[in-house]
């Protein structure tokens, strides 16, 4: 078996660290790990399998010998950079929004369209994190009964902003609870005792970025170009995990109780779905879960062949680490990398 | 002009406060005002209008001489005592679920459907909080192009759970910020830092109580029996204020500029719809608005006829005491008290 090289672009972020800590524990076989990173954190120091990695400047000549290049930066990091890696000869994995839309770059949920990865040109997209879990249990109905319509609305964690707006929230929370005011900086208002329909700058269309983002990939990842879909993006007082009501509306009618089973059987979905005795998922208990969680799972009376259900996944681990993760898996496996 | 007397039962809760504030503070011509309660709360002092009221306890005598009683107590005593007091000749607007869905019970959102006050025979409901805000945008576009389909999926605050709620939410803030586990007694899971898709307890077709209310309550409102509807109901870390992400599907579409104009006009409505600028509504901001505040008015991509939108509305005031105010103030003003 291979050690392969790999490269961790913004290896000291949320999602970078997870992706490492990820790979070590799941025995991938890595030889050589590079942190890269901007002027500003080069020369900073990172606990990783008994030594201290130090982060190094990301340049053109970075991704020598490199096999499989990690990109947890933003956009504008990825779209110079990551053709510079796929040119050296390292498989790009990119977390940014960057290239997920370009025609020629497999977006992938491995256990959903985990076979587009064989048209990999050097670099290959991980969606946005509420694309990853809702394709999961949309995808796993739509093999049985092709999705025609879904509405989805959003709760989402203050994580997916990064480190800086978790500190934000909890600094808010306790000013609003002294009764002093709160102060917003990452966030556009005040978001403790909050919510807002807001992720992202918006668009002409009145939809948010993060809102059309979830629209456009989850077409791509499902190859379903002219899924009718429709979503509101909003940020609730939450540290970490991301909900959405979801309400399908499907070709051929499901019944609840086929959902369930077939959720259940779904890899990378757990059921959990007895509200009778407060079984539901919240995102309380998600913090560390690798798979989403699907509960409430009913009729939609707005539509005979209509299906509702709630999900809550870990944004940061299944949402980008752990399905980077899976795609470099998938990778190595079929000897892409 | 009559001075009308006045019975409230439950008034010391934070809805029949707020409803006699608003009477007195709308110049409703009141004559003698009895506070009436339980075996607990009476003998409990209420300042009002510069005197002290003293809660009664209700007994089936209360009611002697009441032009309108307002009950805002559990559904257990409106079902005893709402009839007690219609008989007696009292007009009762009851805040409380027990009678909404009976077919001879006017179910009001007065500028919707305040109409049917005509037919009343003694009793009239107040709607559930989030009926009455959904209705009001909702109505006003169903006169222009009746709502054949719509999808909510709510984030409700802790004040419609009562007062104790509130001080529960913000205890388990306190504590979770220093690092211990929150305790939960009101809500069926922490709430802190969390959102739960439970409000109340779950029917046999997997909707929560507050989801079916809101569903048969909406269709009643808007006289459309067989309204297609689907709700997702999620209480959410908010002190006051719900809100609501809406997908409606019209017999003819409106476009949102058209929309815009609509919700603008109608009676009840606010908008606030210039998110380039961070303009719409969010909870923080709603305390005290009489008017619900709808915005981030957008096609809904689902549909060819679709139409999306957010809303947010004090569900104390506009939900529940200024609904039934303006209840009051229209059977006054027809002599019907």
């Amino acid at each position: 078996m291979n050690a392969y090289t790999v490269a961790v672009v913004g290896g000291i972020g949320l999602v970078g660290r997870a992706f490492l800590r990820l790979l070590q524990e799941r025995r991938f076989p890595m030889g050589e790990v590079r942190l890269l990173g901007s002027e500003r954190t080069a020369g900073r120091k990172v606990h990783f399998r008994g030594e201290e990695l130090e982060v190094q400047q990301l340049t053109a000549q970075s991704f020598h010998h490199v096999h499989l290049a990690f990109f947890a930066v933003n956009p504008e990091i990825s779209s110079h950079y990551a053709p510079v890696a796929a040119k050296s000869g390292a498989v790009v994995v990119d977390n940014s929004p960057a290239f997920r839309m370009e025609p020629w770059v497999p977006l992938v949920v491995p256990e959903v369209n985990g076979a587009d990865l064989a048209r990999h040109r050097g670099i290959v997209a991980n969606p946005n994190a509420l694309t990853t879990l809702l394709a999961l249990p949309l995808g796993a109905l739509h093999r049985i009964s092709p999705v025609e319509r879904v509405i989805v609305d959003t709760y989402q964690s203050v994580s997916g902003a990064g480190q800086v707006a978790v500190e934000e929230l909890s600094q808010q929370m306790r000013l609003v609870l002294e009764g002093k005011n709160a102060v917003s900086h990452v966030f556009p208002h005040q978001l403790a005792f909050n919510v807002l329909p807001q992720i992202d700058p918006f668009y002409d269309n009145g939809y948010s970025r993060e809102e059309w983002r979830l629209i456009q990939e989850t077409r791509k990842v499902l190859h379903s170009p002219e899924l009718a879909i429709s979503a509101t993006c909003v940020r609730v007082p939450v540290l970490q995990g991301d909900s959405a009501a979801v309400h399908a509306e499907l070709t051929r009618p499901i019944t609840p109780e086929d959902a369930q089973t077939i959720l259940g059987d779904a890899a990378g979905v757990k059921v959990l779905d007895e509200p009778d005795v407060g079984l539901y998922p919240h995102p309380w208990m998600i913090t560390g879960q690798e798979d989403v969680l699907v509960g409430r799972i009913r009729r939609d009376f707005s539509n005979p062949r209509g299906l509702a259900f709630w999900l809550v996944g870990d944004n940061i681990l299944r949402g980008h680490a752990l399905n980077a993760v899976l795609i470099t898996e998938t990778m190595a496996r079929e000897g892409w990398l």
